[in-house]
């Protein structure tokens, strides 16, 4: 179990270094008959690619992806789709200076110590270039959502201490990708991207938090005990490179509530709501859509902490394979906040958890 | 997948209902020659155990755990571990005002919808009283552990609004079952306790938050992609009824550091440490131990937020199976605040998840 | 994975050594709905028990099975069924002789060798007591297959060289049980019995084979490539205690013909069939049901070779732990042809097989 | 769970379709530092490749391997390896006769109807094109193997019905490759050729048997109950394309003997043998290297039934999407018989159990 692949029905497995040939992927158990966009599939690619402002990393890759398998005569056949994604741009000499020694708060100590052995070349394995092979997965997870009707939509709600005060429902996700900031409130985008900017200039780096949120989810996706969605979903979200927390409906907030004040009051809808499978509702949403485990029909949202970047172009202290104190100099394209890229990649993931459970909700009964 | 298995190689999977005849599981990958110390065992179901105060459920279970297999002559054999756990004290008539109602933010509802029919009594499977099976398989990971010197513990850090201020380090963790409250600082253990108490008279529930610490954990456990030792730590934390946040490390609080503040310095230790099997530290661990997903060697801390419990003792508007409004009454026994019986849910599914990525180490290398 | 879990989606778990307390499983996955017939279970259970005639071993169990968890109002409700075997009959005392001694062929030495410690009364793990574990998941994946119109029976085609010379087709299956030899051929039943009888009074054992048939099984359980119906049959088969081979459709035999007499020819029923769900027929079934992995609509028949049993009535030469040279007499009880008895357990894990292919293809395309 | 991944610790998962752009796999779990020979891979690739000789398929493929990551300077890094064999020599226009039409004892039928909609060309994904990314894997895992002395050899022991009359044993299986017919006889195998080059000449083909012999498997490989080694051999060799039956040790012809004939007796080397890790051996072997689901040190052996080729060069009948009656011509290249090609799939698939259980293994005991 080394922890490439993802997922139970609908599954990912990637593979791929920073610096390697190229990355890539195998997604099995995609539904058959799927018609495949694949503008829609390089757009994704698109959100998540490197390059895309100032206040992204400069590292140009088209990240073109090129699919081997499982598609025939545009459709999805129920064979596996593999694809790859080649490297175009990578520049290993600026790594060489940390072929013995271990950057802060990377993953070079944890992987030297665990495997003997590194490719140590912009962070081998360990780097977010990995991630693009999640867009491609979660692209098509996508394109099996729509069939259903289910929409999922990520966008910056806090970088460093800027920070959107009102809950999802007061913006329009729509306009997200309306600026490079990813944050669909005017004002504040341009606020972030200004401080961004500034962090960048300094070279340094800040953290940040991306809600998420999924709509037209139907009821009954997840299961009672270990496999509950808001676990699958936290499972998926701290299996992303530089996050540090997720939270769920009322999240750490919630915890100083009352019962009483916390509990989400069922109703009826008096009339069929066009587009809504379903008659229940509930007047609040504290419980973020899931209850006892599984999606009760009203939205999923959640979200989700990104620690700052550990790359800085600055110099710092650290240690050698050898114990010797070294100076790690800052070198090398990074991101100063990973967050407007990584919206993307949390997009990706959450879409690949909820078709996981939507294709296993499919044999629960007879 | 019904969800009720967890882990890779060291796995339990559970069954039974709140009022069913027994509750049960089965541990299966355990190490073979680890001798069982029972007290050991119904000591740490002592910890999650209904009635231990006036600020627990009132339900009285002894929550004896019987053994039927897999241990011989006092040491497991390798062959699967099977146990049950009696239920003794199901009020059931006190359920049967829900037999066709949906109490608010329980899991009435969903399962009602997923499965077409469900056991209202009790809360059948949705209810805690499941998690009783998972602290045995908690207990006995927790005796492989201890084999390799890992200790875990976790406390009551929030209750409501009251909140501890310090980081863990600042507490003498070991003081924890010093006080019903299951909080290391005496001073705040008597407010938390008064607190919930006073909620309880009200008839009403209360969340908080728990710390957990694991000390003593091996550099090299997680993997670097999906199954990141922070991934399986989240799924496991979510996993747990009436949870909805998990942060590690510097968690949501971290996001507003820059990454020249964020990032740990690492040193190495002039002279061995004594019970230290490892020469490499970090000065600050924002990091909460794990890096790139792998263990490095340091204390590995989180937290986990507990909504208030949904069941409460006021009368609150509902809808049945019909879609008709009812009124659902606060019945049944319950909690006032699930934390001080929780930490014991939270350490053993940290112990597991920590066995397993112990177990799946071994096999990294020839 | 000690492997003691069988499924992907409905999976079976099963705990228990032969002279333990109990032997018991875990049944999750089981769609929601079913009505439990409990005498069918039970007669399940007592097609494999012991002592039925004079031509299996004398162990008395009554072989009740108890359900824990997961059947509400006498249908199952999608959660965990925990069921529970009581031993009642062991003689533990029959086995001291053996504590240290390895019995030829069987499994005391491996278990030695791998745990580094077992439970060596009657067998411990390695008995086929364990059986009666499948024997239950098999009964439920049973009452699930009738609902789809799926039959599966096993008969005895061979005992040591006495041998049905016939296809299936030939015999009514029906007829099995009506003679302790589960043979569908009177007169060859009771020279079976008599055989296996001789082969008892000398103290010694014979093997021989099983066949088993699916008959109604759809169109399409399988996977193209590692998973293939045949693969997961094959697998679920040599999993059985004893088995040594396994052949579908036309199997060994099938290798010395050409391709042009082999191939199954396509033809279209003129008429719809009653009770058949497809047009599509092959006039002759040398695939035995399956094509590329997946099956066709025909019947399903493949043959299952069992060794004789390694417990006899005679003394053998063998070692102990430290390498001396011991005899190990022959005592304890024991089957001399576990044909008659096995075929519960080979229906019962086809049936295992079947159902999980059938809820896997639900998720097949959108 | 589409059936594209095999293994649990180490897996393979495969993509690619006969006629699609490439072919490729990832290997996901094979422990870190293991030095990797390319020769060694590509060699093993060219005893599955089609062409060889007269006997085998004229499709032309330089079944070249392209591996994109997961080693670095020459050695394995614990990441997953990524690995593309790109298709040069279809001829599509070949098949366009079977766009609509379904090959008798082919997967066009099972595909259609399951999916749907399938990649007729060449087969597709139920080409055996796709094995030659399951010997990348075996070859792998191969490397790690030598390094543990396990050697893992297959030969054809039977083409139609020219067959080797005796064991293992009495043949020198190095000489396998010495001719092309791959029988370790010279004579036999020159009868081999003759035969199977006249049923080529006649447009029709030919089944086999082939015997695959593991030596050096160490004591405790292999899980007591559902995943016992000959259990996972078993699936693995009925994953292959047009395998039949399998057997171990005794097999079917086992089952005629009495206990008291077909027991291994154990015994203690008397002195230390070279290059042997043990001292106990058996004075036969009919148990076939396993005992209880478990290696007991002896040679493990296993014979694997192939059927005829479905693909002739003749005219069959047959019927189309809608029903209606057809005429199958003989065209596509194919092989007439199978088994030359096939042990290097077999030697692979082999390799994949072995190592995956031996990796368990290391998590058997503290």
């Amino acid at each position: 179990m080394a922890g490439n692949t993802f997922g139970t029905l609908f599954k990912l497995t990637t593979f791929g270094e920073s610096h390697g040939i190229a990355l890539g992927g195998v997604i099995d158990g995609c539904p058959a008959g799927l018609a495949i966009d694949f503008d829609f599939i390089q757009n994704e690619l698109d959100k998540r690619k490197p390059g895309q402002s100032r206040i992204t990393t400069q590292r140009k890759e088209a990240d073109k992806v090129e699919f081997l398998s499982g598609i025939f005569e545009g459709k999805t056949t129920g064979t596996p789709i593999g694809f790859t994604i080649h490297n175009t741009n990578e520049k290993s000499k600026d790594y060489d200076h940390i072929k013995d020694s271990f950057r802060p708060s990377h993953a070079d100590y944890t992987y030297e110590s665990k495997y003997g052995h590194r490719d140590h070349r912009g962070g081998g394995r360990s780097s977010a270039r990995e991630t693009a092979c999640r867009v491609v997965g979660g692209a098509i997870a996508k394109l099996v959502l729509k069939h259903y009707n289910i929409n999922i939509n990520a966008y910056v709600t806090q970088a460093g201490k800027l920070k959107l005060d009102k809950p999802y429902t007061a913006y329009n996700i729509e306009n997200t990708y309306n600026n490079p900031a990813r944050c669909p409130d005017e004002k504040m985008a341009q606020e972030m991207f200004d401080y961004i900017d500034e962090i960048r200039k300094e070279g340094d780096t800040i953290g940040g938090i991306t809600t998420c949120v999924v709509k037209g989810c139907p009821v009954g996706l997840g299961s009672p005990v270990f496999d509950r969605l808001e676990a699958d979903l936290a499972k998926a979200m701290l299996g992303i490179n530089a996050t540090k927390g997720f939270e769920i409906g009322s999240g750490f907030n919630g915890v100083s509530l009352k019962g009483s004040e916390h509990n989400d009051e069922f109703f009826c809808h008096p009339e069929p709501v066009e587009g809504l499978d379903k008659k229940v509702g509930t007047k609040t949403n504290n419980s973020g859509g899931v209850q006892g485990g599984i999606s009760n029909g009203e939205d999923i949202y959640f979200n989700v902490a990104f620690k700052p970047v550990a790359t800085i172009m600055k110099s710092q202290n650290s240690i050698d394979k050898n114990g010797n104190t070294v100076i790690v100099e800052g070198k090398g394209r990074h991101d100063p906040c990973v967050l407007p890229r990584a919206i993307a990649i949390v997009e990706a993931m959450t879409a690949m958890v909820i078709i996981d459970h939507l294709l296993i909700n499919k044999t629960t009964t007879l």
